[in-house]
């Protein structure tokens, strides 16, 4: 099975990759930064490629060089928490591009064995209903209505996308609001949880992970 | 009472301006066609000023330009359909540009009188599912969470942030599929529907407006 983890810099994609880098045989994962990245693929003893998910060029030489996946796992992700009347447009198309913009590039660009799962890290609508998350609700909810699209145009090509509702979990990403949850699940317990509930057959179209008790 | 309508050359922004033009003090349109725009603004006796959706100093002008606001009609928008794995990034823009940046930049610039209501053109969600209409579907219900987290930061400016859920309408829009449904509301159907269910109290924060018998 070749495996490839998009933002696996990150908390929810490192803590991912680490766990599948002793179930797969071929473990790909990409990130925009590089010494990161590097370190990750040396201790998973991984394949590495660098990309900025919002330039499709980088993205389609990404996943050319990748080639076809049996797994594709998108845990990359950005927020802001700023009003509307606020947000600079520069901090709008971050978030955007990283949520939204950056996975409609890899839709249109991964290729797939049959029976490949590509998966997709998304958002309770109740709980993303919150001042200052508009760019991050819009792009959160937007990614998930552009799986319920893409699922019908490539349904076709034998692929199963997959959305993952995550409650509360504790990555950098809660730096803007300057406190984690006490409820909040570690990255380590997402990825597991994530893990468990998608090699199920028939392949969920949605994963819902709980919040913690 | 003062009005604008953005988006007022197309099939249900026009229809709208037309209701409106008898209705209220003072009407002003706004469009990127600058000779359609002349035109509506002369047949209806209103004021027009030329904006450009996609640049946010065009829209931050436009709103400056005509000043506190007690109706603002954002009636603007694109479609295109296109597959995500054939879909050009500036078709992609285009469409998300036209009916949520756009919209995002009119939230953002905006001043409102108290009780302003501000109308935004959305979908019914199980209507856009649609194989190729992935930036239409996204955008438009984009808009719709766009509006869920405005509404609560705007509270206390008095200004109610309306969403319209509209059926197929025979506006140009259709073009990309070639063929109108016969069941399709006319503009002028749809434009007056909207105004019927516009000026109630309290005021809305969803119009639905049914599909026709």
């Amino acid at each position: 099975m070749k495996a490839l983890v998009i933002g696996a810099t990150g908390g929810i994609g490192s803590a991912l990759a680490r766990l599948l880098a002793s179930k797969v045989e071929s473990l790909w994962v990409s990130g925009r930064n590089q010494e990161k990245l590097a370190a990750l693929a040396k201790e998973l003893n991984a394949n590495s490629v660098v990309a900025d998910l919002s330039e499709e060029t980088q993205v389609a030489n990404m996943l050319s060089q990748v080639g076809e996946l049996d797994l594709l796992i998108y845990a990359a992700g950005a927020v802001a928490k700023v009003n509307v009347r606020q947000m600079d447009l520069s901090e709008w198309r971050k978030v955007v591009d990283a949520n939204l913009t950056g996975a409609f590039f890899v839709l249109k660009h991964a290729c797939f064995n049959k029976g490949a799962r590509a998966v997709f890290i998304g958002v309770y609508p109740e709980l993303v209903r919150v001042n200052g998350l508009s760019a991050y609700a819009v792009s959160k909810l937007g990614l998930e209505t552009l799986l319920n699209v893409a699922r019908r145009e490539m349904r076709s090509e034998g692929v199963n996308l997959i959305l993952v509702r995550l409650p509360e979990v504790a990555t950098n990403l809660w730096s803007v609001f300057g406190v984690v949850p006490r409820r909040a699940l570690s990255p380590e317990e997402a990825a597991q949880k994530i893990l468990d509930n998608l090699f199920v057959e028939p392949c969920p179209e949605v994963i819902e992970i709980a919040r913690a008790k």
